[in-house]
């Protein structure tokens, strides 16, 4: 429904995106509001490898980029947009850009990326939902293009990669990305440190807010669900806020028998933003999609407004359906 | 100290590991004791290269195998171990084997290991001290000697080196780590179950004690260093036990700006298990050699005895010691 323009939307091959980008010599790299490490490993390896052949780039953002990058993240180009060739990474739908939509939404003249739910909103689309990562596609891209590999753009790539994957851990993950990963060490990446700083790294507010979040744990549904409550006073107390709070969706998702994990954060009054982790038979992106949300089929979410324990309630009754309709059909099949 | 037979250890190349293994028929695979992902994944993949070649071989631990391993841990062969040839697999020292170390300590024909610390208390012993994991040599060993790799062998060998890098997350993970990751999942090895059950899994009485342990946080030296306490009390209320526990120390090595994460878990009246996990300048190799244990330089532990605060004071003093040292080291080279 988002294509209100009608934009026509070309599929490209990897060939033929490498093309389109040495014709052209001056970009604007777009990247996804909140961004994460895959959008923007990939805008930042982009970036240096265009460098590299001499191009003028700039990557932008609708939101402040996490200090935690910023062993890749380096200034870019000035570059006028309006004479620029826009290019949107790992940025899956128009709205994905943020406040950024209204100046680019329509003008998008490339998207690369790995969602298999992109919305088809660029002129131009290289999408490969095989990929574990844009990261992957970006790599792929710049060895097609014959483009020098800095260490700037595989610390960027690696992280990218390693971001999407859980370091390794998801589905995702294929034969082909622990090949990147394996050339992109060639480069003096120091991997481990990345990993360190990505995965291994809890503020000790973020330990303390932990600790609070597991009083809150709820079981419901003989144990197949559980559920975390985050609080605005629980923020306050702690200090911990936005990127804080994404491990607790992690938590969730990791308790033994569970195939529904619902972390409730509170975002403002009566507004609470769930994050929902699931396993098959279940279905996140079915059940946020019934409290006006959605994602993917093991992780999706929803902005939800009410009491907490109104709140609870919907997203709870979302589950239950979804656990029906699942026993439905597996009964159905039988 | 520990070879008074005063073995004469033979280092051997991967060849003539290789060769070795053909040579012989009737093989006792030991693993070490406290078994974990390695030992078990290299044992169990020995196991099923050598049955691809029509070789006897069993696999033996001192300690009950955790029933998360059965995805790959299958009945091995009946094997007279009088007359068998004696493989230890990931088994730095004698002591390792636990109470399998009296009856074979001093008659293990071939180890094979990665940890440069080995005793060289075998007779024959293939040490590739780069290797990420024992497993990384056994996929080696097994496509040097061309044996068939099975899927059995494949999942026991992911294992491994999953778990002995954090799945790919730490400084020991190298190029090469990656390639042979690659190639394994080749044999339809779906890792990312594996890779659930590994690091994504959680009992709920696990996550009771996480929410005790983090209630016990105290702070030492300006912050860089964060101790840990559980119980007996603790384990007995939730029922969490041995390996249950592992997991404390993953805490400790990953709050912010910490050095030396001390973990200390009570193993019975006045006799605490200490695991530590540091960063440099420290080394938590050298921490442990001062009371009594030892392990990797970033990852060390140690069997103290006393009261809790005496064991605390014991292990805090020696942090201390080499925060002095590494400090001295420091200054010295300026």
């Amino acid at each position: 429904m988002e294509n209100t323009n009608e934009i026509i939307c070309k599929d490209l091959s990897l060939k033929e995106t490498a093309k389109f980008l040495k014709k052209h010599d001056n970009f604007v790299i777009l990247t996804h509001a909140s961004p994460d490490g895959d959008t923007l490993g990939a805008g930042y390896a982009l970036f240096y490898g265009l460098k590299e052949i001499g191009k003028i780039a700039a990557v932008i953002c609708a939101d402040v980029i996490p200090k935690k990058y910023g062993y890749f993240v380096h200034e870019t180009d000035n570059v006028d947009s309006s004479k620029a060739t826009i290019i949107a990474v790992d940025v899956a739908t128009k709205a994905l850009l943020g406040s950024l939509s209204e100046e680019f939404g329509d003008n998008v003249d490339l998207c690369i990326d790995h969602h298999i739910s992109n919305s088809r909103y660029a002129k131009n689309l290289y999408l490969d939902a095989e990929a574990s990562a844009t990261c992957e596609i970006i790599y792929e891209l710049l060895e097609c293009m014959h483009v020098n590999i800095n260490n700037n753009a595989a610390k960027a790539m690696y992280t990218g990669i390693a971001t999407d994957t859980g370091c390794f851990k998801y589905s995702n993950v294929t034969a082909k990305t622990h090949i990147i990963a394996s050339k992109l060490y060639e480069y003096d990446i120091d991997a481990a440190t990345i990993n360190k700083i990505m995965f291994d790294t809890k503020s000790r507010k973020l330990l303390e807010l932990e600790r609070m979040v597991l009083d809150t744990a709820e079981y419901h549904f003989d144990n197949k669900c559980i559920l975390l409550s985050v609080t605005a006073e629980m923020q306050e107390k702690t200090g911990c806020s936005g990127s804080d709070l994404e491990g607790i969706a992690v938590i969730s998702r990791s308790v033994e028998g569970v195939l529904a994990g619902i972390s409730i954060k509170q975002t403002g009054d009566n507004e609470y933003k769930i994050s929902l982790r699931t396993y098959p038979p279940l279905n996140a992106s079915e059940i946020c999609k019934m409290i006006g949300g959605g994602g993917h089929n093991s992780a999706a979410g929803a902005t939800v407004h009410g009491t907490l324990e109104e709140v609870k309630a919907m997203v709870l009754d979302a589950v239950k359906k979804n656990m029906e309709e699942s026993d439905a059909r597996v009964s159905s099949s039988k």
